[in-house]
């Protein structure tokens, strides 16, 4: 199996399946799952925190294994989340990027760093 | 599109384009991505973070529409860091699976919360 | 030494000391601090992640010690950030807390979750 | 007042007050405080997530306001845990400090970055 034929349902009822089989329902909540997403993002970082940017861009291989299976425990818990929430997230995504493409329009953002049209957008909201 | 019928290679070509059409590849590095995708970890942890567990598991239909595109964030930009570090992400979370799996024996952890088991491991890590 | 006779002067000198005798300034960035504090953020949570709200509340004498040590190693770290911004964290902290002092004031929050205020002054922000 | 005469006990206290006439203890749980830190930690990183780790060290003066605002916040969820711990704050951190300072050997560790222990203690870890 591979990105080209899995589809995020095939995802999604293998992970709901690992779920049920330990009775795990109970505790995969989504208060619950979201600590855990933001967990695993953060072990995400431990790999990266000391690198430079550049450096993080030409990983050694054992490096990328590790990050790679923490990429993976990411999604897993965004699965299992989308589970409990029943939610369609191939639809919600899709929603998204579309919302993002608007956004930001190509030729107003093209090669401008996020930071530049971050600054932008953050001075108009209210800064609690 | 649903998650039917959705697979992981068209949700990553899809943010390749995205992100190609901006020039925006230079800033999604690994390390900021992995930063990215903490971030939004955290703004999907906003709408929970004052919620009993129980409350979390029943969402009024705002809640749930955003707490859908915090969702659809964090795996947007999941799907452009296994772009960028050019991985199958389906083999690396089915992978994933296997691991836990075998690390978690249904017969012996069903209806155990995670917490017996994390201090259990726990215990034998050293604590740095 | 205790929080009676600590001053955060001291703290920050001791960090200080601690970083500059490793010759560790350099990777003390501003950016890498933020990972840092946002990765010993994430080991807290992992204690507390399957808890109930209500459990969280009484904590088992060796989680209250690991949790403690988390604890130390955020404000480790946020001091080491605020050497490296040569910010007074004291007075920033003061400024803050009369920023919320305004910002909810006690007779229309007394008692209400922050979520109640939060949905409030969340609907009126762009949902990016 | 500032960081030369400002101990951890007059934050603390200042912040229990903050707390008691607003009624939120029953709030401020361990396990909803280690959420908030974590996305205080976020917001903190939404203003150094698109910049390099060189550009994070000359920052503009308004990012530097934002960021100390976002560090306070840190900080001040900090104090309100380790008020709902009970926990001397001061006497956690040395203990800490002292447990670094043993663990860094400043001869063994000077100049080199924390990756290089990382991936150092890493190997030895059992990766979960």
């Amino acid at each position: 199996m591979s990105d080209a034929n899995t589809t995020l349902r095939e995802l999604k009822e293998r992970m709901a399946a690992f779920v049920a089989e330990r009775e795990w329902q109970q505790f995969h909540s989504p208060k619950n799952l979201s600590m855990s997403i933001a967990i695993e993002a953060a072990e995400l970082m431990e790999h990266l925190q000391w690198l430079t940017v550049e450096e993080s861009k030409n990983l050694p291989p054992d490096a990328l294994a590790d990050i790679g299976e923490e990429l993976a425990d990411i999604v897993i818990y965004a699965l299992s989340l989308s589970n409990a929430l029943d939610l369609d997230l191939s639809e919600t995504i899709l929603a998204k990027m579309d919302k993002n493409i608007r956004k930001y329009p190509k030729e107003k953002v093209r090669g401008k760093s996020h930071k530049y049209t971050y600054y932008q957008t953050d001075r108009t909201k209210d800064k609690g």
